[in-house]
């Protein structure tokens, strides 16, 4: 009797195991400012709430495997919105983004085939690859160049007799890089030339500046059959804690194969589905002022740190995170550090390490992710205590 | 180009299949009982609702993978009531039974290798086995002697070199039957002597009729090691749509795998945790009265039908369902001519092919499956519906 190969393998979650230490620092009376994790502090918008709270139910039921109608058809036309011809019919509901990747996953590729993803990436991919027994075969990113897409050629290069997909993330996690339409077309030419599906995580889609727009690989029609679009509320409307995503794909075989998939799990909950859908009929014209909101953070944050002599960045073009190359050696002995050990008049800083970001071993060891998730003034501040602490540590290390 | 062989290979489910002739009489103002699903028309407790509008906070935000920490310290307290020995460090809740399911499967089996359960069973363990790469081992049981577990050396038989887990849903669905402490010692024998987990699908737990009480696998700590127990709250509390469960085990190796596949996936929704704390929170007592309505379900039904010619059954000791076969040959077929072609006063029936719950090709064709989950008005009526269709469906195939 022992456990399976998988739930001895699959990564534990790389940021939640600092996490006990930023608890202690807490229970210590500590301030710990996280910028960690991609927990916005933007209010979840009063009609989610007044969802859970109007028209009592008799019975709260099950409802349909592939979600309710409603929240399908209102999904299908937010991306009318931005001229995608998609329908309800296209559009599963998800138990958040990480139902839809696992399911992306699952349909797309076997036991030990291959998902080509640049790194460093969404950890979770990670988790969802192990627990799918799929492997992911990383195509390395660099912060020097803002962690821009390669030449065709070593896009290529990766490419083997076990690939079934390329996954892109763009706005992306965690490097708050967006594609070009010309870096996009460029993956859509080697996934028609090698006869691949190309997965798009495009949860972050409204959160792009600097007056540019996102460009999704579902407006191009000559992969109509290839693309599936992993989506979440999570991020879109402040609603982490609801666990609504969804998949969006016009391929039938695909759209088939998931909700099967969604039938084996009944369906996603069903007064969260309601509160989505409040959310959704808002309008678009919601997402200008988070956006706003969102791009001060980062001009904050950039600002902040650039002057930091050793520091390599990027200014993010679009989500709320940025990897940041650090003059240090190990990032994760620095986080726990700043976590255990510096204290800046009782306050200190929690960021996430990049190592598990990459999954070639021994990538980002130097690197972290910032998240740009707090207020103004607690992320001015933040970004003071964040500061003081790095430059104790290079004095000590 | 193609999808994987597990999204082609995936079980379509065999209940949602008939769905649309369903929908199609109402379509056409006939009114259709449905007896087919174990969704309860009992009302979800006031609590549950309340905990909806309660306290509305300024940010939905993500919890804890394993869940938030007093509902785990509340399921313990349940357990704890009938003498369970667990603590909250031995729950992590999950997304549904259905996701207690598949982290149970993950964690105890990697490819190819086998669980086996007793059949017929619940049809969405297929879907899980499916979607996890893992076998299925049928034992299978014989409506006539009301489906009890047969000898040792039968069981031990199904056993292989795969094999890394036995399965039992007691209550059972969708036989009704309650296993005897003397059956639960037979198998605890067996995954003993052959160093095999012991999976326990107990989620009908509190529907255990005339008296008797639900032994838990749990209560067994020879194998306080190899007991795994699957839980929700959906039938408990008849709150389906919230999607809530659990995993309970005294194995720290197996909770550790199990947390890692829950951490991929974030978190359990949050609303729905607090809404189902506020649901452990009523007490046992709450379950008297859903107990006694059931009892007296199971009883109209049994009644009702156990004068028709041909029928062969076995009065249910728990959950709420019951297999019957059927002096028919298709029983998928008379499902369907009953939505599309039987009309009694303008009403129809639908209850469950049989073959769905059998993985045994060819197993379960004369048999359904009903659920009493419908006041005893409607119940009566879906009865002599059935009982109407039935006569005329002999009369003419």
């Amino acid at each position: 009797m022992h456990i399976s190969k998988r739930a001895q393998d699959i990564q534990a979650s790389p940021i939640r195991k600092l996490k006990p230490y930023a608890d202690q620092a807490i229970s210590e009376g500590v301030r710990v400012y996280f910028i960690n994790i991609g927990q916005p502090d933007i209010k979840t918008p009063d009609p989610v709430w007044n969802a859970f709270k109007k028209g009592k139910e008799e019975v709260l039921e099950y409802g349909p495997a592939q979600g309710i109608l409603d929240l399908r058809k209102s999904i299908a036309g937010y991306f009318n919105l931005y001229n995608i011809p998609v329908t309800h019919e296209n559009v599963i509901i998800t138990i958040g983004g990480s139902e839809a990747i696992h399911f992306s996953f699952s349909a797309v590729a076997d036991n030990g085939e291959e998902i080509i993803i640049p790194e460093p990436f969404y950890t979770n991919y990670n988790g969802y690859a192990a627990f799918a027994n799929v492997k992911i075969a990383p195509l390395t990113l660099d912060v020097k160049n803002g962690f821009r897409l390669p030449p065709k050629k070593d896009i290529e290069q990766t490419i083997t007799s076990k690939t079934r997909a390329i996954l892109l993330c763009s706005p992306n996690n965690p490097t708050g890089t967006v594609y070009t339409a010309e870096e996009l077309e460029r993956v859509i030419d080697v996934v028609k030339k090698h006869d691949l599906f190309l997965i798009a995580d495009e949860v972050y889609k409204e959160f792009v500046y600097d007056g540019y727009s996102h460009k999704s690989i579902l407006e191009y029609e000559e992969i109509k059959d290839r693309a599936i679009v992993v989506d979440s509320i999570s991020k879109r409307f402040s609603c982490c804690g609801a666990r609504i995503g969804a998949v969006i794909t016009r391929n039938p075989e695909v759209y088939n194969g998931i909700l099967k998939f969604a039938q084996a799990r009944l369906c996603p909950p069903t007064l969260e589905q309601k509160a989505a859908l409040e959310a959704y009929r808002m309008g678009v014209g919601y997402f200008e002022s988070v956006r706003k909101e969102y791009q001060k953070r980062r001009d904050i944050l950039f600002e902040g740190l650039k002057d930091f002599p050793g520091i390599v960045m990027h200014k993010p073009q679009g989500a709320f995170y940025i990897i940041v190359r650090l003059p240090i050696k190990d990032s994760e002995h620095f986080v726990r550090w700043m976590l255990t050990d510096f204290r800046f008049e009782n306050e200190t800083v929690m960021v996430a390490p990049a190592q598990g970001f990459y999954c070639t071993p021994g990538k980002g060891m130097d690197e972290v992710r910032i998240a740009y998730v707090l207020k103004e003034e607690n992320l001015k501040r933040a970004i003071k205590v964040f500061k003081a602490g790095l430059k104790k540590y290079r004095s000590l290390f």
